[in-house]
Order: C-alpha cells, then structure tokens, then sequence
C-alpha cells in the first residue's frame, strides 16, 4: 500500500505542522492541493484547538493532519528560572524592559484528555505527535477513532520504539529539519544523524512508512528521499514564506537573509533544541546556553524581550525556526511549492487525483 | 561527460582520503576494483609521499587520487599553547604522564613545493585537496600535470570559490561526514548543511561535475545523491573495518560500538572541527573546546595521551573519526564494499568495464 492510498491523498508530500508560523490557512492550500496539510495544535487552548480543527475541516473533505506535542511538563524550578532571569535581565534593560516584570511559568501544553475528546469528536484522517506518543490510554482513544498516527524519530531506537508503541507511520527527522528536534528517549544530539544518513537505516529497521524529513526543499530533495527509501515526505521551511503561513515580518526578512546567517539547534526559545536562523540572542549566550530552563518553560521569559525587538522591526530575539536547506523558500502559493516538490515523486507513487 | 569518462574509471565512487586510518593499501584495493582510490599524503613527510605514491602507481595503472591538506600553518601562540598544556595536564597525570615533557609544536604539513615537484613526477590522474587549494604558483603546477584537481565545499559560497580557483571537480561535503571539515572561507559551523540540503544547492550553482560526500553509507544513500545532481560519491566511513585500511583495535573497536556513541565535531584532536565518535576526553573538555590552539598544533599535546591510553586498549583519548552513518562499516574487503555501494549507481553513469 503506497503512502496516497493509506492516507487517501493524491501527493506523498506532508507539510510539516510548523507552531507559530502557521494556522489552518496553510494546512488547507495543501491538503487542497493534494498533499497532507497539517494543522499545529501546541499553542493552542482546548476550545481554539477544536475551533481550528472544526473550521478546517468545514472548509475541506480532503484529509488533514491534527499535530500535537506530548511531553510531560516539568516540575517547577525556583532556581533555575531566576538563573534564567539573571541571564536575560540585560537584554530586558537593554530592550526599556523592567526585568522585575519578566514573567514566568508554563507555555505550550501537552495533548491532554480534552485533545483525545476533540479527536473523536472531529476524527481527522491523520494525528502526528512530536516528543514520542501520548500515555497509553490517550493514544488507545486516538487509535479508535480510526486516525492514522505519525510521530518523529531522530534515532534508529527512537523509530523501533514508535513502532513497539504503536505508531503507524514514522517520520525519520533528520538534522537538517527545522523547529523542534522530536527526540524522547535521550536528548544526546551526538546520537542523531542528518536525513540522508538516518532514513536508510530507519527504514531497514521498522516495517512501517518512514516519512523523510529535513533538508528537502526541491523536487531533487523529494526524488532523494525516495531512493533512500522513503514512502513519502515531510516539509516544512519551504512553505515559510507562502502567503497562507502566518511567519512574521521579521522572520520572513530574516529567511530572505538565511545563507549569511546560517542555522543552529538552540534551547533558548522554548528550552528544547530546536532549529532556526542565527540571530543575536543565539549568538550572545551561546544557541545551547545550559541556563534555559526545561521545556517549554523558557519561552516565557522570552516572550516580552522578543515582543519588543519585533515592534523595532528586529529579528535578533525571537526564534527563527528554519531547516539548513532554505533554498526552497519562495513567495508564491502553497499549491505552487507543493507542486514544485511533487515532479520528485516516483509515479508509481503518487496517488489517484482526487 | 560522465564522472567515469572524466577520470576514467568504472564505478564513480571514491574512496574518501583519510589520513591516520589508510595507506596505500586501501586505495590499490579500491582503484583495482574499478572505483577511484585515494592516497593521503597530509601526515607523511615528503619522501614518504614520494615512495607511497610510487609504490601504488608500480602497483597499478588505474587512476588513483592523491590528497593533500593545504591550510596555512599558524604562526607560534605561547599562550594558547600554554592554556592547553593546562587543560591536558590533569590527563597526562591520571594516565602516569610528565606533563612537564608534554611535546609541542607542529603536525600535518600544507602541500608546498616538494609536493608539487612530487606530483609533477608521478602524474597521477587526480589530485584533491582540503581546506580550499594550494596558492595559485602551487596549483599551476598541479594542472600542468593534467590532474584533475577536486576540493571540498561545505557551502554554496565555497563551491563557487573553487570553481572560480580552478577546480576541475567539487566534493559537496555535507555535514554527516566523519574526519575534518573541509571549510575555507568562514569557521561558522552554523553555516554548513547535512548532504540532502547541500548537494543540489551546489549542483544549481556551480557548472561542475559536484562529488556528494557525507552519510552515504550503502546502495541506497548512492542512489540518492544521485537523485540530487551528483556526478558521483565519496564515501570513506563504510571502509574503515576493510582489512586494508589501518584503522587502529580501538578505533574498530568504537566504530562497532558506533549507535551508542553517537558522533561529534570535535577541534580537541587537531584544532580544527572534523567528526568522531564521542569519547571520554571530548565529553569532559567538550567537543569544541576553545582552549584547542589553531590546526594542526592541538594534536601533538594529544599524542603521547592517545597512545597511553591505546596501549591500555582503551579509545577515550584517540581521535575515532567517523562519519554519521556507520551502517554501511563491514569486517569485509573494500572490493566487496565498494561492489555494495555501486549497486545504487544508475547504469547509465557506470564507466566502460576495463
């Protein structure tokens, strides 16, 4: 069974669930196009998740992907949130920010009970999780809804244990992906591998669909993917600068910028590596600086300084998510990115039109 | 005109350089085998290169890459030299060494002009060079010779350096590949990209047959680099267990440990970034270190600890370079590797049998 037929779609070609950049906009043009559009969930309340999702789906019968995180929140740390602080209070002052009014505590949520309920209530095509799968039970409920799961390794034992745990479908996340490292059984980057190295060896190791993500941005990237072994693909920073994401004006500039500024996994955002455009904040601290607090908690502090570089028109605070492969970034329709990637497709591969 | 017709050979995979781990042995095997074998000179003195070369020339008549380094050595730096002393004197102590007798000083020499009167006599088929390419008197020479002259680019902006400084061939090394990187033009490691992104990035902008190197460990990942615009591979990891390269007990012993390791780019060996696998020294001084003083004089601090702690068979303080993908590394002859990886050629692009 190829990829289009599992999943009913006509493009073996994912749009990443990118959050932050994007809302159901994006995820419609593709899933419209034929491809998997893909609607993230992280920084979304219970009711706006449902709302979005709901709304999606009125505005289209093609099949989408729900996203969610599903980390477990971190105990509270007293010390290492006023190390934090100590660490930004500069930028703060610098920025006519009062540090005494740096905020503090949670951010993004996990997929909860709530997120189950509005699965079987809405019941996509497809749910992807990223940081491993929910605890059993929520993802029994998931399960019996029909829903194809997808969840992210980086690692060969990262893909065995999605397939023990009952993933259907895994994405092999390469290094070069932009946003969130997936990774949930070691945070040791040394342990993962760039999309041509890793895929190969996920896809001789599980006997599911391995989805290749990162550093594929062109129709030669998708046709690459497929000769490792791929049954589809997952993109994401090639739609960044279509007018259907949400990207920033400041982060657009700053991709337009991409190959002077380079890209690094940072823990600065979110406390998480994740991977985006160097700006000043990596730069000064250091993009792996070991005083971010456990994830998501460190993007709280962060939220006030990168509000107000944003408004003087600077990208030098906030978390420029982008992959290393930048090059397929373009101002155009989704449909039309879409497109591009999809002449790398193997025609055996693709699926019936719609 | 194919890879194989330029340089002609049978199969378009080369066996990457890798000076400390390889001879002339493991090249003689590869280019009889029909791929192109590569001799590193970097670490002999100049009548050692001379006779290595001459004895794999008398050995066969297939065309065979000699590979230089050609940085430019760094003038003395007591201080830096000083501060590394410092950091390594704990290790020297632990292991039963003076650190009072640490040795100091040079390593690798840079091609010069014995080199190039080497090269003028033995004409070998292809000459490739890291860190860029010997100063224009140097590399006239070279292509007076009729060699074919190959560098490696870790960017777009190196590879259109080379072509514009006469390289005949780019190797696009992407950053799963083991040893050093190959970078010239700027040390910003956050501006280097795993192979899938960096190959076709360079197919587009350089009119040069482009070389993907990095990750590509079996059929599979060959067919794939292929699929992004290569001309040909340069695999050098999956040769390291091949009886005839002369990779230490240690280091084979490491490499079959290779999943649990995990890698890293590291400067403590050399001072410069070149990828192994994680060991003890790069995890207690971090891979990076600072205090490593400029290419090549952080090694020879390391050698005495390196082989006190071989000769007690254990790897922790030894160079263990290697690449991302260690999947394609078989206890088998290089012939039967290289035959492995050549299964992912498109036969269209396969050299006329000899």
């Amino acid at each position: 069974m190829t990829l289009c037929e599992l999943l009913g779609i006509r493009l073996p070609v994912i749009q990443a669930p990118m959050a932050g950049v994007q809302a159901g906009a994006l995820a419609l043009a593709v899933s419209r196009a034929g491809g998997l559009g893909s609607l993230p969930c992280a920084m979304l309340a219970p009711a706006a998740q449902r709302e979005a999702v709901a709304a999606l789906q009125a505005a289209t019968t093609r099949p989408v992907n729900i996203n969610f995180f599903c980390h477990r929140p971190p105990a509270p740390d007293d010390a290492a949130e006023q190390a934090w602080r100590a660490r930004l209070a500069p930028f703060y002052r610098e920025l006519g920010l009062d540090p005494s009014a740096m905020p503090a505590g949670g951010g993004r949520q996990p997929f909860d009970a709530a997120a189950a309920e509005m699965i079987e209530a809405c019941r996509p095509r497809v749910v992807s999780f990223h940081f491993g799968l929910p605890e059993p039970g929520l993802l029994a409920r998931v399960k019996a809804t029909g829903a194809r799961v997808m969840s992210s390794a980086t690692t060969v034992a990262e893909a065995r244990w999605l397939r023990d745990h009952g993933a259907d479908l895994i994405i092999a996340q390469g290094l070069e992906a932009g946003g969130h490292r997936g990774h949930f059984l070691s945070p040791d980057l040394s342990l993962q591998a760039g999309t041509l190295a890793l895929v190969p060896q996920i896809v001789r190791a599980v006997d599911r669909p391995v989805i290749a993500a990162g550093g594929i941005a062109d129709a030669a990237g998708v046709a690459a993917a497929f000769a490792l072994g791929a049954a589809g693909v997952q993109v994401g920073t090639a739609f960044l600068l279509c007018p259907e994401a949400t990207t920033s004006a400041v982060h657009r500039q700053a991709l337009r910028e991409a190959p002077a500024r380079g890209t690094a996994l940072t823990t600065l955002f979110t406390g998480r590596p994740a991977r985006g455009l160097m700006n000043r904040l990596m730069r000064e601290l250091g993009p792996l600086d070991p005083a971010a607090p456990a994830f998501p908690t460190a993007s709280t502090a962060i939220g006030p300084l990168r509000a107000a570089a944003e408004a003087a028109g600077s990208p030098e605070f906030s978390p420029l998510w982008a992959g290393q492969n930048t090059s397929g970034c373009r101002e155009a329709p989704a449909a039309e990115v879409l497109a591009e990637l999809a002449c790398g497709v193997p025609p055996a591969l693709l699926g019936a039109p719609a």
